[in-house]
């Protein structure tokens, strides 16, 4: 089993991409995370889920979630206010999260190995520096255990 | 909107069941996560599917990824080997990494504030020490923005 057979497509957006766009891909395709490319389709960082709920809630509720309640705005109008004309760059945490990335010809245990390492939820698949696809956890555990 | 109105039904395991049949779960139901659960019910840990990849791999390779070719077992032979007649206790990190947990009434923008905090992919609602049920980033996303 190759990365190259195990990929898939996958939703991707660049750094220019709109911020609510992105966010509502998440949303409707229930994505761990997205693939992040530059402007010539190269991989360069993921945006995490969590990322996006760290944008929308402001920092001294998440160090203190009993503020919540104080919050005036709904959590609509909020995620309105600031994602609206925000590109993904905004978003991403500094530093970025590198996608980590095999070739299309490695093997599963290559793959699955990087995965372990990394502890990251997907791996780009690449030829050359352009994107194969996607390899998610879920997705190599498929082909990684035995059939039932 | 509160966390028990976002919930969902969610594969739960408990600490004694078959490591196998809960990493065929993470596989096949296309999931982040599992929450493990004690004898009663009360969600004790989360298990993350990156978790069960790391369990799979030599540690020799995730240090060298380049090892793995070197690995003479299949993946799928492997796994078999290393999950067959372990309980899901056995695959858990150690320290186990805790549940995030929530209340049923507690409102959307609390679930958030707890999400953002700990980056976790998921969290449990509770009612008193029972399950409700899960709350996933995207699931979060689906409700926090504003309508397209």
């Amino acid at each position: 089993m190759r990365a190259d057979e195990m990929a898939e497509e996958f939703p991707v957006v660049t750094l220019d991409s709109d911020a609510l766009d992105a966010a509502r891909l998440l949303g409707t395709h229930r994505l761990p995370g997205l693939v992040v490319t530059d402007a010539n389709g190269c991989p360069v960082a993921i945006l995490p889920g969590s990322q996006v709920v760290r944008f929308l809630v402001p920092p001294y509720v998440q160090d203190d979630p009993t503020l919540a309640r104080v919050l005036a705005e709904s959590m609509a109008d909020r995620a309105a206010d600031k994602l609206s004309g925000k590109s993904v760059r905004a978003m991403l945490p500094t530093p970025r999260q590198e996608v980590p990335t095999v070739n299309r010809d490695d093997t599963i245990v290559e793959v699955a190995a990087l995965m372990a390492r990394v502890r990251s939820p997907l791996i780009a698949v690449v030829d050359g520096g352009g994107m194969v696809g996607v390899i998610t956890v879920s997705r190599l555990l498929e082909f990684a255990l035995p059939r039932a």
